[in-house]
């Protein structure tokens, strides 16, 4: 594999920024190029960060003739976007993705953004990337859990919109874990056209998008509830199966495709180890409360009819509870 | 007087963003809305009281049906705009200028922004306002130095390209100075008439726009050195009479207009206390090359031709020197 960012950004001067693992891993790339180093971790996606990386612009005399490239996940995506959209009121910028979620969502649709006072990307502007230079042979270096954190957003795609695409996950488990590069750009081309069609269909209706939402209501508040223990990805993955044993305990799903979506997590060995039984129903709740930043009484919960096809209900918070209490 | 906050922002729920000096005479303007209060000054126009606004906008449980409104100088509006542009992503906003730089030139053109390490403005994107509430009786409470970096603002705009304007601005001092509203309107509306045709120009000709950087070399220069002494346009006032000296010091400027330019200025008022002599040239050459970021060789400089007509020339270092030694 070879990536040759002068390439990408014409006659501008590119400036790299990537995290501390993939510059160690594929600095090479980046010979004679400057390079701004972020340290990896949600934690680190802060505006903190986003101060140093303008004082390393600055120390660098970068001006409006470079272009940002960002090298990494979605954490040093969100931030290279943000960055660009607000030093010296613009600079251009491009995505060179590492990630499988990266790959498949991250890179795509212009939201970037960094976390404030516990609220995920509540700092941020929307502008899309110029060029997105997406190669899936990065994920050779990509670790385990990190890849499976990207098939869970694919999964998630899949139940919201493409019977088709989910089952071809089950089919070709084996050659997607042992990373056969056809059948993982086939997964993230599918992935992505989803999306594009779901923004366009958005158009029309606003709920639309917001399926995407599919495991995020609990997933989210898991993922800050464990503090770093729990990665996106397996938060959703949990969010996820809550959501499919709520949609049949409210009769909206049968009880086989429970047991399919059930058994296709476990088949990918992801979350295998993870207890989220040490929550309470109320720690849950009030952690999406928290995320809402809403004093609402209701969530909108995104609801799993069949594989493939999902709908958004409003679910008022003591309902909620009732359901983490009887499925957990 | 009267303005209706809640008119401007039609079905959105207004938050006010303000300074407490604004405040403590305008404040009966926002009974019933919510009101995010900053400190004065050009040292409070960085990353930190931006931070500030985004935890008070999550206290206040804002989101994307609110609308910001800036009520205040060209800080306030500066400070908004990029909130504005940040928060959530995006949220509506507008101005209601309170200062004559505001009125005839901040509230305007999209730019926002906060300074960092000593770099102005150097963090900001460019969004425009959705609306504008220019209400020159906000003057009437205006301080005196205050007014007259407004009316530097517009001197200087009428340097670039009117000299109708000029001998307008000249002709009806005592008028002016007494806040006449026909007259401060008409000063207004000319001011942005001739910005609006620079950016038009500007499609054309790069440089157009770059000429209302009249006086700003070495203006912001001293600015910078003054510490706070001077305001800014105090400090462009000066770098307008230096641009003007060495137009004629180099023949582009005839004796007779320079006099104009500084008898207008006196007449005003304008910096009689001020004396930039105890800044050495090396200082006010460092703190330019610091404004520029850059290792450049030269710097554009505005020159004046007649009243009513200037041009950029680059110009090295060593000869800016060599003119400031001769000229102060």
């Amino acid at each position: 594999m070879f990536i040759n960012i002068k390439n990408m950004v014409g006659s501008n001067r590119p400036i790299v920024i990537t995290d501390d693992k993939v510059n160690s891993i594929y600095g090479h790339f980046f010979d004679g190029i400057d390079v701004i180093v972020l340290p990896q971790g949600e934690l680190n996606k802060n505006l903190d960060t986003i101060k140093y990386v303008y004082q390393r612009l600055i120390e660098l005399e970068a001006d409006r003739t470079c272009s940002l490239v960002g090298v990494g996940g979605g954490l040093v995506l969100d931030m290279t976007g943000f960055v660009a959209s607000t030093f010296m009121r613009g600079l251009s910028f491009g995505f060179v993705p590492t990630t499988l979620i990266a790959m498949a969502d991250a890179a795509y649709g212009g939201k970037n953004g960094v976390n404030f006072n516990g609220f995920k990307n509540i700092i941020g502007t929307f502008k899309e990337a110029e060029f997105v230079y997406s190669q899936p042979e990065f994920l050779k270096t990509l670790d385990e859990r990190e890849f499976k954190a990207g098939i869970v957003e694919i999964i998630k795609t899949a139940l919201v919109m493409d019977a088709d695409l989910f089952s071809f996950i089950e089919k070709e488990r084996d050659k997607i874990l042992n990373l056969e590069m056809e059948l993982i750009e086939h997964l993230i081309k599918r992935t992505l056209k989803i999306k594009t069609d779901l923004v366009k269909l958005d158009m029309f209706d606003n709920d639309e998008r917001r399926k995407l939402n599919l495991g995020h209501t609990v997933g989210h508040a898991l993922e800050y509830l464990s503090e770093g223990v729990l990665n996106h990805g397996e938060a959703v993955a949990e969010g996820i199966v809550f959501s499919a044993n709520a949609s049949v305990a409210l009769g909206y799903l049968k009880e086989e495709e429970l047991k399919r979506i059930e058994e296709l997590f476990w088949s990918y060995s992801i979350n295998k180890n993870v207890n989220i039984k040490k929550y309470s129903e109320k720690d849950i709740i009030d952690a999406i409360k928290k995320d809402k930043k809403r004093n609402d009484s209701s969530v909108n919960f995104v609801f799993i009819q069949n594989i493939g096809k999902s709908f958004i209900q409003a679910v008022p918070f003591g309902r909620l509870e009732e359901l983490l209490h009887d499925l957990y």
